[in-house]
């Protein structure tokens, strides 16, 4: 039996995972839930599965819950770091979106919990810090990200020190086709209709920019400790190859699946068992076509940033993040435009003093400081795009 | 360093074999080598490898060997037998084709060495057998078949209790698309031009009748201990995907490479460590497609014989590959046709009275008994149909 503290309960992941565990009542116990403002769905939560506490980041959510709730409530980001060290829990699954889980996550592995991430940004914000606690304490960090979980099931029973390249595959996004031209008229509705994964709006549009592939290549780097220029991106529309490990032997191997994320979800909560599961199974021959092409750098220019930010390290990568979650949820709030999220990243990359070796203020710092300006820079770009 | 013994060193998979040791000289030491009948390359061989001791099928060439060789020399099924358990041998390498390769691994298991096995005629014709001193001494059988090297890899640090289906990829081989028509008038030359792997001639034409891929079937089964239920084929043309497991989570691990023999080859000796080479590597981009589709049990009835021997089990498989073996060398001795391969291996799987749970006589007899009356039926089928 596992004990879990889901955080972002009430999102995508978060809903799916407790879907799985709704499937295997006899392998996991919920002991805590978070949400950032959804109560209502969470005081359902609360009711199903009787967690020992709950939190809400939206402190003015907290009385919602307080009324009607049957176990503790906290709120805001003491209460997601609250929920992530309960003593009862012994893995924590993250799902929260955005630079939000680099708290909670940390204080997780420095209080021994076993950690389900699918929170990717956490480890592109402060990927040396999150590692750094993890090895310390001897805890697992299991990627739930389809491309993550791949190569985690890829370097089952391997030597890491054998790998030489790792592959990410990348559906593309939605605009993958598209002409330069094109990509300037962009609209929320056009993202937010991506063509293989069901996921949520944030993931959805950083897909539609490739930044959530770049976020994957920082991802790669600090789960396995594999140096950037070893880390390549491939085409793949069908998603079904989620990504492949190479050796040096020349023998590659690879995970697939259909793209449903209650597969890689489950594999993180059963690791290291496989349960059985009745989702439906790879069909190779109805499929019929797997393609690969070459990632287009220049018309995807987040996944140059990326690779930019891993090699300078250091703040970078959190400022990276820091600017593109805010202008995603700009473009998402119709305040700018596609093409003005790669901006708005460059700009804000362009501008930064990177701190080496930062410790967590200096990544919360980071963070929270890029967040401000960029909300001034989203301003800018407003007045003077959004007519253009 | 492994101390190697090669059943078959001057065949395709033999000479492969000795590269990879030219190239690795401080993993790996000769000390026995054997061939069918080519005394000239293993003289040379001998020369250049030094080995304790060797052998020579035919014993007519024995003379040969004997006049200007510096080792030990042995000649016949005895001498493969010595070779196959010198007691400075650790890992038998059997290159052998055919059932012959049945008493040397069978004695080699019960001696204790490790086996990488390429002779998949061995474990089709006396699976039970070998499987049972391969656990009763507890050493590796490591596949070399490039299909199972993929299955193997693939199973590293899983649990074979979790596995749902085991998918062998299959090229189709040279006449995947002819019609029922074409079939007939298939020629030894058209049959040897395989599309995809550099093999010996007889895998070549169990390639393209499919009986190959039918015998990895019954391969699968005894390596991995899989109902055969739960083995399926799958056509895909390029060879890239070498072979699949699925697991009960729905989670497919696969094994990808170039179609090189080198790779499953190093593997098998390497393993459980993974050696370094400079063989091509695997760009997908430059490949683009990979394909599958469904196999046509009707057009290559040779897979369906297979699943029907190794459901019947007990001495019909035995039955099954002896008088494939000898159909084969027949149409490669011009002799008779394409299509009297599948129906003389119909006829003698028909006429046979199985034994259940053969011993190593009983299955010995069976090979042997089967081959002197396929010969005599390949005779009339020669008289009937060569003209027609």
């Amino acid at each position: 039996m596992k004990y879990l503290s889901i955080l972002g309960s009430t999102g995508s992941i978060g809903t799916q995972t407790l879907d799985i565990v709704r499937q295997f009542p006899n392998e996991f116990k919920i002991v805590g839930l978070t949400a950032n403002k959804n109560s209502d769905l969470l005081l359902k939560q609360i009711k199903e599965f009787k967690p020992k506490a709950v939190a809400i980041m939206d402190k003015s959510k907290f009385d919602d819950l307080l009324n009607f709730s049957s176990c503790q409530v906290y709120s805001g980001i003491e209460g997601l770091n609250k929920i992530a060290t309960l003593n009862e829990c012994d893995t924590v699954v993250n799902a929260l979106v955005g630079s939000v889980g680099v708290e909670p996550t940390y204080h997780a592995a420095k209080n021994k919990k076993n950690i389900a991430l699918a929170n990717k940004e956490t480890l592109v914000a402060a990927g040396s810090l999150i590692m750094e606690e993890i090895k310390k304490n001897n805890v697992n960090l299991i990627p739930i990200d389809s491309e993550h979980s791949a190569i985690f099931q890829c370097l089952n029973g391997e030597n890491i020190s054998e790998v030489e390249k790792i592959t990410l595959t990348c559906s593309g996004g939605p605009f993958k086709n598209y002409s330069k031209e094109q990509l300037k008229n962009i609209t929320k509705e056009d993202a937010l209709k991506h063509p293989t994964w069901n996921m949520g709006a944030k993931i959805t549009i950083d897909s539609a920019t490739l930044m959530n592939k770049g976020f994957e290549v920082l991802e790669a780097h600090w789960l396995y400790g594999i140096p950037y220029e070893k880390i390549e991106i491939v085409i793949h529309p069908q998603s079904i190859i989620h990504s492949l490990v190479q050796f040096h032997d020349k023998s590659v191997i690879a995970q697939l699946g259909l793209p449903d994320m209650k597969i890689p979800i489950q594999y993180a909560l059963s690791y290291p068992k496989r349960f059985p599961n009745n989702q439906q199974q790879l069909d190779l021959v109805k499929i019929k076509n797997l393609e690969f092409k070459e990632p287009d750098f220049e018309k995807f220019p987040c996944l140059k940033y990326a690779y930019e930010a891993g090699a300078a390290s250091g703040t970078l990568p959190t400022v990276m993040n820091a600017a593109n979650e805010i202008a995603v949820y700009a473009f998402l709030d119709n305040k700018i435009r596609f093409l003005d999220i790669q901006r708005i990243v460059k700009k804000m990359m362009d501008e930064h003093k990177i701190i080496k070796n930062p410790n967590l203020n200096d990544v919360l710092e980071a963070d929270k400081r890029t967040k401000e300006n960029t909300k001034k820079l989203v301003k800018e770009f407003g007045q003077i795009d959004i007519s253009a």
